[in-house]
């Protein structure tokens, strides 16, 4: 089937669902989730298969990315199941208004529509993209990577089937069959069809779809997360919050990549910092001075300041004071989530102001940016562009709004 | 001055307005709307230039459009201090939760940051964008087109000189000089410097920036608006609205360009309306069955379906259902606004649920989708796309937010 003949569907479908009340997309949520678990064997063999082709091509972390199990299977179910029973945002009335002519405006949360998703290997994120999708009462256009063809084809069906047993369009989750990388330019282009289109994957990835999209874009993901710790903090909350926040998951978007420390407390922070480090054989990457106080670190490049290492490596730099450290940060981040760690509340002030990322904190770890961890349910992805959404797009962010305008024949 | 250096600096002038409070921001425009009134002769004598060079090259419309007079700057002076009283947004905690851990959430509205504007022939849209970023702590670059040229710069040159007499960085408003199509072309691949671009003018320059642009892109304003009458219409009122929607200025992106009529009234409502309509000699083009009724329109061609007339011309086409109507709207429309006419509340609920434009009316004329008539304020723009803002773009829909969260410590 054409992409074009897809976007028709999904556009088809999106028109009916977007009228469709929470309980009956509820209901087809739960007959995802439980067809999900009914068909574990099934999609683990064609997992199998996957892992088969991938084995020698594959390194060892993005086999495990790639690799079912029955007790993942459970976990993509009870997400579905959780998104299933999130409140629905469609319909919601965001304001209201009265004119003096009588008219009522309603500014009323909407579906999107019809939301394009382009990922990679992990074939969960086609359950959990596909629930939140249905969950804010849009149509979705899935396109995994071709290392989870077999596994997305098989969960797709099964999730398809599992909408036969409920009111919805089946339409309203279809799975792009054709990975060569022709497919994912022509859905870059799918004006007409697609209303946004969210890559979900790596640097790359998102680098060309941001390039090649005439579609609107939600950016997501890359994070060079920085922290800064000023000349008043607490040093071991410091140590406590950089160990934390770069090795605790070092391959996701909210872990830090660098610390900026305030010249006068390098020489106590450092030090310590790198024991803590050292605990986990994290490799330190330093500016001049941050070498001179730690031996053990290494010469840090200039590339390196942009660079997300999503791996037990982290970039050390001195700075002179909180305004380097911002300039710092405006020039070298990605904007998805930068941390301050100050004891001095006006210190802490002038960094949550002017640090313009899509999560700032103070005295706390990055990896809270997630939308578990924030209250916002699951999300599609961290959104690290201004427009639209920004941070973890859960549910709520899948939708837009529309004015509805109730008259008695008023006239301008 | 390159692109990018007009690029660098905003960013620049970003980065400190983003940290200015409401009054700084106020003063600053006051200064700029005095700055316009004293600076009145100078500008007219700049525009006048403009006028004798487009005098033989433009129709008398965008000539009229192009044409500024005393009064016309007042308005604009005045239009600039209006925007001087409107709430400042950025600040504004929109969402605050404290989670279980102790930390503190605020989703805090904060400034996109640059925003481009690509704009045409009308000079005031210089002052009024850039009050409206100012006011939402943007920097603007702003580019109108070539026939505005000497205006341009004469508007901009003053309020520039007005900012010198603020607390605000001179560089929050800046005018590409280079009218040339290649200046367009370059900045709507500013990725880097703007955070958004909006096109201000005709489907054909809105067109060519969502097909070219690579940074994010906020589409306005094509307008092909529809009025459905159906078979429960009130015939009075259908006309009044139809009359209004049509007539009351008919140059604008919310006039209506198209009537859906129910056939089991189309013979009784059909011809009111021509009466009605005759008063201004609109044209009428229908479908066969519309023709029929009324001697006096012209077939419409299938393409009309999709135009936008912007004159003194009106689609009409004979619908067997309300169904048919939301069917013809969702493949037609441009999804700016639509209209129901119907005292039947039933249908008048599935009109507003189904159709997905930006402005839904029940017995209400197209033409309030407006920021001041809506009670929005001054706008940027009508959206007609459904990412980051739908309708009126007033200054709070040119902001975004950020998350700023407060721990003592918290790790994961």
């Amino acid at each position: 089937m054409s992409l074009s003949e897809l976007g028709a569907r999904a556009k088809e479908a999106a028109q009916t669902l977007r009228t469709k009340d929470d309980i009956e997309k509820k209901q087809a949520l739960i007959q995802i989730a439980a067809a999900l678990t009914d068909n574990a064997e099934e999609i683990l063999l064609q997992n199998q298969k996957d892992i088969e082709t991938a084995r020698d091509k594959l390194s060892a972390s993005m086999l495990d990315r790639l690799t079912l199990t029955k007790e993942r299977i459970r976990s993509m179910a009870e997400a579905v199941s959780a998104v299933a029973q999130w409140p629905d945002p469609v319909g919601k009335i965001l304001e209201e208004t009265k004119r003096p002519n009588g008219l009522i405006i309603q500014k009323t949360a909407v579906p999107l529509g019809v939301i394009g998703i382009i990922f990679e290997a992990r074939p969960n994120v086609t359950s959990d993209c596909a629930a939140l999708c249905i969950k804010a009462g849009n149509a979705c256009i899935l396109r995994g990577g071709k290392e989870a063809f077999h596994s997305n084809m098989a969960i797709v069906r099964v999730m398809r089937e599992a909408l036969t047993r409920s009111s919805l369009d089946v339409n309203c989750i279809q799975l792009v069959e054709d990975t060569r990388r022709e497919s994912a330019e022509e859905m870059m282009k799918m004006t007409g069809y697609l209303d946004v289109l969210i890559p979900r994957g790596g640097a790359g990835l998102i680098k060309s779809v941001v390039d090649n999209a005439k579609v609107p874009v939600i950016e997501t993901g890359v994070g060079n997360c920085h922290i800064y710790i000023d000349k008043a903090a607490n040093p071991d909350m410091a140590a406590d919050i950089v160990f934390n926040a770069k090795t605790s998951r070092p391959s996701v978007c909210n872990a830090a990549e660098k610390v900026l420390v305030h010249r006068d407390v390098a020489s106590t922070v450092l030090p310590l910092l790198a024991k803590r480090l050292a605990e986990k054989e994290v490799q330190l990457r330093g500016d001049a001075e941050a070498c001179s106080i730690l031996p053990g670190a290494k010469p840090a490049a200039e590339e390196e300041w942009s660079q997300e290492y999503l791996d037990y490596v982290l970039g050390i730099k001195v700075v002179g004071s909180i305004d380097e450290a911002i300039r710092h940060i405006e020039q070298y981040s990605t904007h998805h989530s930068e941390a301050i760690v100050t004891e001095d509340l006006q210190a802490a002030d002038k960094f949550l102001r002017s640090v313009d990322s899509a999560a700032v904190y103070h005295n706390a770890s990055t990896r809270f940016t997630d939308g578990g961890e924030m209250g916002l349910g699951a999300e599609i992805g961290i959104s690290t562009q201004k427009l639209h959404a920004r941070g973890p797009m859960g549910v709520d962010q899948l939708t837009s709004y529309k004015y509805v305008i109730k008259g008695n024949g008023q006239i301008r």
